[in-house]
């Protein structure tokens, strides 16, 4: 082995950590060709998130980081839903005993939820159908592209339980997603969105019936996989960098990172396909 | 009378002032049960802002941070319109006799209207019919919420008084609202937004006929002054405060937010409503 | 000749370079009554970009900061197509060649192409037919105001040829046309918007007919030359500008510019010639 392939490996040993065969706890978790599927999967109450899906959803997006087997995550309920949200008998009624630096803790950790998702270079696709509530609203917001079904309706419904709608990240990202005025009333009212809205507005990248709604998810996500996906990767990173840059920095930053995707093999294999009128199998280097 | 009640009732004394009987000079304020509404009212003129006015509704919205008797804000217009803007008469004809100091003295008077109105806890919500120009766009813009009528006409017309489009913030918020094209086409042109397209682009949360414009707009102000107001009001600092910050700083900056809302009774009156399947009837702490 | 006189023609000296005359090599440049119009017009091509053409469009867009005889700009390109982007046999095979410092090299200047485009003063207004590609939609994105036509597509396809979404601003900039949501599907699948779309989402200001395009977009354009250019040009700055101030600085920055133009002659006329009942005709001083 030369010195060269010995460093290589070595700093491939420390961040390249699989996560296709992940066994998970309190969801299910399935990988096919490098789409893995995150289902939300207590139907009988329509999917809601515990003290524990949310550690281990953190966990797992923050793992995402560094797991070269999975390039786009498609995230989805059971059952006819997206997610209620944070239990109300298992998050709610514990968090009224709490003082203010474990509430501070609790609030950190569904926010570290939110940063893992936008930080980790795999797309994400949420499948929304049904009812998408509270932090199964924010889970859906914190997803690269949305799908939903006409029916679906999506609450930023903190206010209804007494909270505000600053929940995770959702008055900076909402309303760079549906406008400012539209994510106003939604945070300050709590009411639903409905589905129609969702596409006109933004929120939903495309509406699609209930029964395909998984598979096109899917579909979706392994387009991006035949993608060049290193390069999908910086631009999920500079779509969160940029968030609040100069107009000046962002243009000197995706020069840049753009300039690094030009020295990409896959870069390479795009022109020498088109040459040879053929189309580009990516790698993802 | 207990230490603690004595220093909470000096805390109070500070920051307590109360807002439902103010006397209004320039436009006429009427206060029913923590909502206030603000009718500007030279119907004759189309209700234009003059220099008196303009310093009022200043004073007024900074005054509401004090004010713990009005929870929501509704601002309309008399006579079928919104408002014309600032008067010609009353406005730009002083202002064409002023040295550069003094016009700086204006132009951070109207911009420190739009600084009281986003800096209030109170949400605003805009009832606009016909005629909303000029600074009448720009309080409209400046509102948390807007209802319109399909006749309703909203202008930017600052560059057909020779003016720039850059006013009391609006190549900030405008864009946020609307998109950074549609806003830059009514900032370069002046051209008035139609009703319907004010929906489409999400100008206004709804359209409604002008006979149920007030009662509609009224009508959504006392829904939120019967949610948290306390939680709004954080949600209406956060909205604001989030505007150019990373998105890890905004979700450190949701979470102790939320934290802290966590630790107001409303959170617990919600709670204890559903367990009991009742609706909770918030207190505003 | 007056000391006063003497030194302003000293300052202008320095900073007037008329530009209407221009004769320019890669592309046609016709300029008509302060209305300038770029054509891209290579059509068998579909007026694709080169280094040459790259490097000419930055200096002609930096060169218009000093040019006080060009008020507005139209871009369009030549035979039914906007822009096919970046030539793949003059760019994208050369690239390859290229180590990582001419590959910044290339993604700056092509950056900068951006950043001249949104710091000159004049509005530029993108008429957009048949395909607008990669580096073609980057202009049409660079651009204040954009025509359509039904037909056109405009794709953002940079993952096509294996690089990342971030190319010019585009992961800044794309998402304050259309949403943070559509801007993600564009920029990670590459796939084109088409006209209809592109309206309903804000990236187009209007649809019209392929006949009629360029005369629109040149009508549009000299309507903002019609109005007060100087003021047109703040508002270009200040829409640059604030991209990523808080509001507050935004609202003090928009109160200094607004009180500069108030010492406008602009201001002056547009109010004498309400005064008297007709229309101003401004002089961009």
């Amino acid at each position: 082995m030369s010195d060269h392939d010995t460093h290589l490996a070595a700093l491939q040993q420390g961040n390249r950590r699989p996560l296709a065969g992940y066994a998970a706890t309190h969801f299910s978790w399935q990988c096919d060709a490098g789409v893995a599927t995150i289902t939300l999967n207590r139907p009988e109450r329509k999917n809601p998130l515990t003290f524990a899906s949310y550690a281990e959803l953190r966990d797992l997006f923050g793992a995402l980081k560094h797991a070269d087997d999975v390039h786009a995550v498609v995230v989805t309920g059971a059952g006819g839903n997206f997610c209620s949200g944070g239990d109300v008998h298992e998050i709610i009624g514990p968090l009224l005993q709490l003082p203010a630096p474990e509430l501070l803790m609790f609030t950190r950790m569904t926010g570290d939820l939110v940063k893992a998702m936008r930080g980790c270079p795999q797309p994400i696709v949420a499948a929304v159908d049904g009812v998408c509530a509270g932090a199964g609203a924010i889970v859906a917001m914190a997803s690269d592209l949305r799908l939903g079904t006409a029916r679906s309706k999506t609450a930023f419904l903190f206010n209804r339980v007494g909270l505000a709608g600053c929940d995770m990240g959702a008055c900076a990202i909402l309303p760079r997603l549906i406008g400012q005025g539209r994510a106003s009333e939604l945070l300050y009212t709590g009411r639903a969105m409905k589905g129609d809205e969702g596409e006109r507005w933004g929120w939903f990248n495309r509406l699609v019936e209930p029964d395909a709604l998984l598979a096109d998810a899917q579909a979706m996500a392994r387009d991006l996989v035949a993608g060049p996906t290193f390069a999908n990767g910086i631009t999920k990173t500079m779509l969160h960098h940029e968030w609040a840059m100069t107009l000046e920095q962002a243009i000197e930053a995706e020069a840049q990172a753009q300039a690094l995707c030009m020295l990409t093999n896959d870069f390479r294999r795009a022109y020498e396909a088109f040459a040879a009128k053929q189309t580009p199998v990516f790698q993802g280097n």
